[in-house]
Formats: C-alpha cells, structure tokens, sequence
C-alpha cells in the first residue's frame, strides 16, 4: 500500500492536509519501550510550520495525540496510533488549483489518477503537511534507537549553489539553521529570503549521517540499505535524488580511488575512508552510514506561471495563492532524520 | 524478502555465482502474454559476460531454461520460473576472500551477517551475476511493455569524467557500446581498457528514458514511481545513487526555473520541460520518465589493495584474482533497462 | 503485521478495549465511492453492545468519527481512517487479571507475549471490542459490493446443541434474532438466556452466504478463497473452527456424492449441488460461497474458575467481574458479515 | 501473491503437473542451519505417489536437486530453490478436461480465471502434486524445529465414516497406515480399496499435533496461529475445513466447560485440558496445538458423471481417465505436517 513502508514494523500515515486530522499507525512496536512526549514534541517542533521568516504562515501545534499503542507512555505491543487535528486550513484558497493545475505539484497527476475524486485542497495527500505523521514515527524511533547508542543527525548541505562547510559529525539541529558553518548558514537563510522576496523558491540538498550502526544490518538485493532508505525518503515530498557515501563523485574515480581500505582500530574492522557511506552490498560496515538528498524548489511560487485549464484545454497564467515555505528543504531536515530512523529500525527488527 | 520486489508482481531471484544454478520466478502475470524467446536471447546477450575486451573473462551462455508458468510460450497465469546453469566456475579463485575481505565489496558484510556460512565463492548472491536473471524477468516484461507502446532504453551517460552527448530520445543498444554520441563512447572504451590495462577500474552513470506511459502511474508516498525505481535499481550491485529529471540539479534552480510550465500539445497535457522527470508527487504526469543511476567503479581491481586479515586481526595486503569486469556500468545498462520494466510492470498492474 | 488485512486494500486496527479510541485505516479503496453514513451506523448498530438481555451491559454509541480519506462521504483515493471513542470504561474491574489470568482468555498469552507491558485492561487489543473497527470497514465495504449486485449475509445457524431450520437464501438481519425458524430462535435465546442465568456462557455456529460474485474470483494456493475468508474470520475472538459448503460433512460422502454436478441454467454455468461452497480450487465457481464459523462459548463468565496465581505460581480460585456476552456468537453475525466482505472486496480488486 | 507464503521466512511454489519441473523457493532462513538429504529424502517418500495399492499409478522419484541456498548442505542465508523434474507425464490424458470440465475440479475456474490460458494437463498448477514443493520446504523446516525440540506429526483421524481410536501423542508415520489403532486403519484401508473397486473416492479427516513449542507464539487479531495454519493448510487441493482444538464441538459446550483451567506443572503454568488447542488469543499457551483438517474425497472418480461441455454449451456426461489416488486424505497426511512447520516456524522468526 502507497501510505505505509516497512518490513517488521509497519508505518502507515492518513490524512490529508485540509482533512479532519492528519496521523500515522506504527505496527510491530516490541511492547516496554519508553515514550518521552516532551522530547517528541521538540522533535515536532523542528518541522511544524509558522516559526519564522522562511517557513510558511500556516501555524499549526502539531502536538499529536495517542490513541492507542501506549500505556503510561510505554508500548503495549499493539499498533501505536496517533493523530493532529487539523486547524489552520483555508480550504477556499485552492479552489481554482483542480481546474488549473500547479506546475512542479500533484494537482494533475492526482486529477488524472482519482478521476477528479481527489482531495486538491492544500495538495490533499500530497502536502508537506503529512511529512508530521513521519516525524511523530520517526520521533518516537529515533528515541529507541538512541537507547541502542544510534545517532540519527542532518544538516542542510546545500542551499541552489551555496554550499555547508566543515566536517559534519554532530548534531547541528539545536542551531536555529542547521548546518555546521554558521556563516554559510546565514548566506543560505539571506538568498532563501531574497527568493521569497522575489515570488520565488529555492532547492537544497540535505545531508543525513547514522552513527553507531552494528555491522551487519541490511539485507542482499532489494532490502539493502540503500533500498531501504531510498524508498523512504523518495516518499518526502520534493526530493527528487539520493545518494549513500561518495554517490555521483564515485563515478568520477578510479576503482582504487573510491575502495575504502580496510584496517583495524581498537580490534574493530574500519575503513580509512568512507566513499561506501558505510554500505557494502546493501548492508553496513559499522561505519557511519551517510546519505544526500535532492529537495527540488518549492513548486508553489508566487510569480505567474504558465499552466493549462483543464476544462478549455487551453494554456493560461496561473498565480498561486495560499501559504508556501519559500524552500522547503530546510523543514525537511527532520522529515530526512525521521525517514532514515524508521528504515534503519525496520531493518533492525528484522536482524 | 530481499531476494523479492513487487506489490502486484512478484519477481524473487535466486542463486549464487558458482551454486548449480541462478534464476528468478516471476509471479502475478497476467495468462496469455506471448513470450518471444529470440527476442529475450538476444537481450540477454547484452549483459552476458566474455563478449569483448572491457568484460570479464568469464564465458557464460546465459541461455534461460523455463520450468514453469509458460505453455507454448505464453503465459498460462502461475508462476514463471526459469534457470540458467553455471558452467564456467573456478571457486579455487576465492578462497582466500573469506580471510581477507576485499575493499568495496561485500566479502566483509556478508561474513558478519551470515556468521561466516555465505557462500562467497564468486561473490555468491552479491555477485552481478545475479542480474542476470533479473534480466531474464525485465527481458519478458519489456516485451509486454511493448505490447502496450511501451519503450525502456538506456545509454551509458558518463564513464568518469567523459560524458556523452547529443539527444537521448531513441534507443542505441544496437550499437557495440551503447552511447549517442559514438566519438565519445570510443573515448570511453579507450579510457576503460587503460583502466584495466593499469588494473584498475572505473565507475559511470546510466540514463534511463522510458516513453509512452500512461499519466497517472504511480501512488502517493511510499510507491510513488521513484520510490519503485530506486528500490529496484538499488538491487543492480555498485549503484549508489539515483536521480529523476534535473535531480541534483534541480537543487541548484529557482521554483521558476524548475517548474515544468504545463500545455497541451494535440489535445494532450504535457510539459514544456522535463525538469520533474515524467514523475508529479510520485504519479506520471504522461511525459518521459527519466532518472540517472551512478554506477560506482569495479571494487574488483588488481593493483594491491590494504585490507585486513579477519583471523590475524592485522591490516595486510590484498592482491585480488579472478576475472572482473574493469566497468560494470557498461553491462549493467540493459540491467538497468530491466529493473526499469519490472518497476513501471508492477505499477501498472496495480492501475 | 498482525493487526492489518489484505493484498490489494489493507485494513489496519488499532485501539484498546479501554485506550482513548479504536478505529480502523482502510487503504486501497479507489476514489470516488460513496458512503452512505446512515446505512453505515446502521450496521454498526446491529453489532454494538447494550442493545438487549443476552449482550453487555458495556454501553457505546459505537458511530464512527471519519479523520481522512473522505470527502463530502466520497472516497478520495487516500486512506480512510475512522475512529471510535472510549467512553464507558471501568478498567478498575479488570486490576487483577494481570496476576490471575481468565480461562480461555489470552490474558496469559499477552503476559508471555508482551512481557508484562500489555494493556490487560478489557482484555486490551483481544477485545472483543476491536471488532467495531472491523465493522466500520466491512460495513463500507457491503455498500460497495452491493453496487456491484454482491450480497453478503450471516445467520445463527445454532446455539449449542438448537440448530436454525430452513432454507438461507436471503437476509434475516431485519429481524430481532438472526435466523430463519424463529421458534428456533426463541428458543436460543431461552437458552442462552438460562445460561447467563447461571453465569455460564454457550458458543454457536454462524453461517455466511455471499451471493452474486461472479466466477473467476480467488487464486490458486495460498490465496484461494478459503485461505482469504479463514484468515480474516479466524481474527475474530473466539472462532476456533470453518469450513467451507459441506466442509466437514464432505469427508463423510463418496465423491460421487460430494462432487457437484455441472449444468447449464439460463445459459450460465451452474452446479446441481453447491457441496463445494461455491469454491473450486480456491477460485469461485458462480455459486454462493457459503461457510460456517464456530464461535466457542464466552469465556469471561461468572462461576467460579479455577487459574493460578502468576506471582504466588499456585492454583487459586477466580471469579470474573466486568460485563460481558452471555454467547458472543449473537453479536459476532454481523462481524463474519464484514469480514467476508473485507475478504471478498479484496479479492476483487485484484482481478 | 497467490503462489507465496509467510512474513518472516516466504516459501514461493512454481511449476505445474506437466511442466519441466516444480519447484520451490523459500527465503529468510538463517545461515549455518544443516539440511540432512536422507531425513528430507524419507520425508518426501510419506507423500510419493506409486507406492501401493490405495494411491495413484504415476510414478515420481520425488527427489528435490538443490540449485541455491545451500553450501555443504548447509544454509547459506540466501534464497534456498530446489526443483524435481517431472517426468512420468501423460498430457494427453487430460485434453477433453478444457472442453468439458470435471466436477469437484478447478478445471472450470481455471477456464474462466485465465481465460483459456491455463496450463489445464494433470490439473496445471492446482494439482495435488504441487504439494510435493511444500513438503521440501516443511521437511528442511521439521528438521530445524526438531532441533528446538518441535516435533510434528500427523495421522489419519478418519476415513468417511470410520474414525481413529486411541490417544495420539506421538508420532504414527513410521506405520504403513499413520493411525494410532491399527485395526481401525485396516478398516479404513478396506474402505479405500473398496471406492476404488467401485470407481469412486471417499474423504477424510487429519489430525496434527505440535509439540514443545514455546507460549507466546503467534499475534493478535489477523496473525494468530488459527490464522496463520489455516492460510497455508486451505493451501492444500481439496481441504474444505479446518478446527482448533474442540473446534465445532466447542460451539456445544457450556463455557464452564469449555474454558481450559490453569494449572502448574512442575513450575510451568499448563491447563488442565486443551480444548482450546494449545492457542489463546490467536497465541500459543504452551500445550501442544492441535488442529483437525478435512479433506473431501478425491474430486477425480471413474464413474459417469454430469458435467457440461463449454463449446457446445450443454450438458454431458463425463468419463474421467488418468491416473488418480482414491482418497487424497491418506497421502495429504506428511503434507499437513509440512504446512504446519512452515507456518509455525514463520510464526518463530518474527518472535
């Protein structure tokens, strides 16, 4: 089913972005496990909406409510549910957007899949907005994992051509732009501005890094980690690529460039470079495992664009109204730590 | 299962390089397709290995046996299997591999994850052996698609840092090497044999087009037609990235550049671009599909490599024998050609 | 996972008998079907506790709130999520279960499952209570089918050792009692009525019959029809046995007499004798599917029991409190209703 | 899909009565778990056919060659395929069944599921000989369970009529006939020989026992061990009926009855009697799980029969030829214990 993922646990996320609420059932849960709500809720709190100058106006608590799976906060080995009411919503804004359709958006594909049936306000099933049932998943994973000494942490690396700097080993996500020069972090957050200034949207490329990783995790073929991961983050919206370790610039090498050599450190098999992204075969080596991932610009831009009116079957200019984040890789950063958390624990499970 | 992919087919591969036999069984066929067996074998020849100067030596007929699913050659509705003994196997090549992993491949993560019971005779099921029964499966399915006005075509886009160019728009695997642009593939091929002649290797990129496909293919979330292509195509040993249209590149666009401005062309939407690669919010919105994979360099080199003794639990060096490719990324382009029909297949079925 | 249905839709259920809520996610449902509310909570009714002298005291409204995957009652192509509240629960009477487990019941199980962490409280996710869920979905799904002339109706075919009488060809849900002799009926339900009486509990058999399906549904193996309806009906509590048309009586007839004859009736293939259940190889034959469900006694009742003491490890005496079914065989009719069509839509949807 | 079964391992039949092999593919078992041929070899013998009077003429060596999965008849930890060539096949024995359909058969679904296509010589996929890939899988798996002190076995309960006598708490497949009272099953034998003689079939019931399993095997609601067994167990040609423990005759008991008391044995909670079948709450208690499965008589009956011819669209009487066993009950005995130690270990490696 295209709303769930997972092997050994089962995610499935519901809602639509104006729908009564939205949220997310987490199957497979082992029973025992501890839920720090206080720490979930700063995880929601990195991707909700309304909280500055470059996100969108929308404003939503996004505290999710359990309905099920827990018991003073602990599993009970059932499926795990929660919800967030929706609010804020505008429904009359997107009136026009099943007639003519966004480009770079879902409104004509789904229009074309559901027969006219679909949901088109605020993109229905295909809003960002449904990126919060991930991270409520991956929030509450991603404290289990970190009880098993596994770090989930992504930075923006790039903003369109300005590019992070310095090496990336840590959590940056306490910093109000996370990447790991601030500097560069400002030049991002300042051509962001100038684009929303301008009725326009920018992309980015995210970088996310797992440490603490067993050797060993990830199966042959189409389970590998990299399957795995990609089939996850390609359900954020707007990413449109990914690459694990040197990706695309290992193509550009010589085999005995790209090898990482193989030692040993305190008696643990390492690499002396990590070109693999700590994946050999689709399944790790017990080193960090890392991946990008390509956030194309936010297809819902003010300046008028050129689309269709799918009732006179003739070209026309559209201006989009309604509430945008001018670049939505940079709320996405928790969205990809929320992702690459649910693949890695589903593979666990499965260990 | 990790040796499966598919919600509406089934494709499970089996086998190791040098077990009695490698094969694949293709469930949830529809009954009464034709299959064209010169046409599948002349596929097949693609791939087979111990064609020319820049492949192994390894001689393998490939020649699929079918066991079952087939009646005079058209599918009877249960499952299809077929096999293709291996023949030309020289396990002796590998016994050392056990001790001493080799860099980049998975001799190490599979010892770990299996406790030392792999079969790593050949790379075992790592092996890119193993595409060639997913070949067998896409082989059939580009058939099928073809049936429909369907056509998967790929091309080797990069070797290196030599890149091909002119417009991809038709198929060229009639050619000895598969490029557009046939001054650039011999300055490919020159830049490979110096690779191997140094006994090293080197990566590349694969560019898929497919074309003719409905709009309207491909579900919201997790099974959007970029999540089904990565997880399959991160099952072709080596790849490590993937990108759908601009991909990365996008990243580096305005909204406006990037949007794909919507019009209709003989009464039928399209786009003026194909920025998005064929592919709206996971659905095809009727233009090409188009995604590049990163196929990284050959781990198997022959110059002398720094790995590490498992037993002694010291660093040594590694001088690897064996016969290797000196560029899987040539070979793995109908690979990937079928990969591509197994995924958009089952996204169909499931329409 | 172990609390989702379905290849082609999945249903998933979450709740506990005493969380904040129970509800039900219903993917797969293509987009632009209507849901008739009033009929939905009519069924809901039928199965929803507090009604009369032989069911629970437990009082729930049991109306279904719709979270998503609506719009204006029209299915819209996303997941359909619904969901139920908790209002009259009185988890006080159920402190003690947790040391000395119920007879019959999983309070046991779970201990052993769950390692202590289960929600005990109303018998926690084995409630009989998540079979609301079950219905919410099946009743949405009766609507569908019989838009598609597909009928779907459940009968007490008898209480312990008083059998219904006469023939079962059309719906007896209009009635007080489901079955087709209603002297039978009342006599059931004196029966059943003594046993409570007596703080004891009585078991049944239900039939199902599903007319108008076409022929063709099903699939060979493990995905025949009887494979599809055993496992959806056996996620019903307290069904310990089904069988299919002559089902157990089959294996006391010559093949000569079980084997039904074909003929033709109006053009159309039919069987003289339907001993097969209208299932042929797992693939329906045109004929009604017929089958019946053994639902065991209640096993909450009010005599006196003997358990153990899980903490003190010694035999002790138990005396259940709580409100409970007298024989659950009564409220779980309309139940095997929505289950078969769960089983049966599913199947569909994947011809 | 159809042809598939299990969560945590999956076991993939293939191949029809008269195609060059069958086959099966089974994934997710551990590495390093040893395969004895000859236990495996003694296995298969139980269901081979040509072995006496009361089973059919065709004669099949039965056994399986191993093409992947195994090294030193030990797991690998990938796909295990193994294959049996079919060789004694009389296709044209069976050309009148696509005309004129047996009654009891699939030859008629088939017809209409595949639309002429179907593989129909010896019954195609839904031949009983299908069940010889299952009990490759169940053997290897018996063998593994037997290790963890699992043991599985089955008998016939009874034959028409004439039932079995005796306590079964132990194996009876080293006997010609598996019944515990051998007098009963030279009653039964006679029974059989005498339907034969008279061109005609009868059914039976089978018992299986499961002994030393661990409680908490098995998952509420759709993944209980009911239905887990009953999934795989209909998957077996000509099952009409499946019950736990007291089954239907729990549905005559009062609950006072039929509710199994706790006790200690020996420091370990048991109950005092098993009407429950070993499972509560779809999970394993810890006593032996029992199930009883009915088989109708073999459909294929030398006496005239009704049945239609499709082309000309009328009534006729059918004479079937070929060579058939006169009950399936008997030989379907080592098939049941097979399903049960697939299902079973399925149900282990997701604990």
């Amino acid at each position: 089913m295209s709303s769930s993922y997972g092997e050994n646990i089962r995610l499935t996320i519901f809602g639509q972005s104006h729908s009564p609420a939205i949220g997310m059932t987490l199957e497979g849960v082992p029973a025992g496990l501890k839920v720090d709500m206080a720490e979930l809720n700063a995880f929601m709190k990195r991707r909700a909406p309304g909280r500055d100058s470059i996100s969108t106006a929308r404003k939503e608590a996004d505290e999710p409510e359990f309905l099920s799976g827990l018991k003073d906060d602990i599993t009970c080995g059932t499926p795990i549910t929660a919800i967030i009411r929706n609010t804020d919503t505008r429904s009359k804004d997107y009136s026009e957007l099943k007639v003519i359709p966004r480009p770079g958006h879902a409104d004509y594909t789904a229009e074309v899949k559901y027969n006219g049936f679909q949901d088109f306000a605020g993109g229905g099933h295909f809003s960002g907005r449904l990126t919060a049932p991930m991270c409520i998943a991956g929030g509450i994973i991603k404290q289990f994992l970190k009880e098993k000494g596994i770090e989930i942490f992504a930075r923006v690396y790039s903003i369109k051509d300005i590019c992070d700097e310095g090496r990336f080993d840590k959590p940056v996500s306490d910093k109000a732009f996370p990447v790991v020069n601030d500097k560069k972090g400002e030049e991002m957050v300042a051509l962001i501005e100038s684009a929303k200034a301008d009725g326009d949207s920018v992309g980015g490329i995210i970088e996310c890094v797992i440490t603490g990783l067993p050797a060993g995790l990830g199966d042959p073929m189409f389970d590998g980690m990299e399957n795995r991961i990609s089939k996850i983050v390609f359900g954020i919206p707007a990413v449109k690529g990914i690459e694990f370790g040197a990706g695309f610039e290992a193509t550009k090498m010589f085999g005995s460039e790209n090898n990482d050599p193989f030692t040993y450190v305190d008696g643990r098999v390492m690499t002396k470079t990590n070109n693999s992204g700590g994946i050999l075969g689709g399944i790790t080596n017990g080193m960090p495992v890392m991946f990008k991932a390509a956030v194309k610009p936010t297809p819902s831009i003010y300046k008028p664009q050129t689309s269709v009116n799918l009732q006179t079957k003739e070209e026309t200019e559209l201006i989009i109204k309604g509430r945008h984040d001018p670049c939505v890789a940079v709320r996405a950063v928790p969205v990809v730590e929320a992702a690459a958390a649910i693949a890695v624990y589903d593979a666990m499970l499965g260990n």
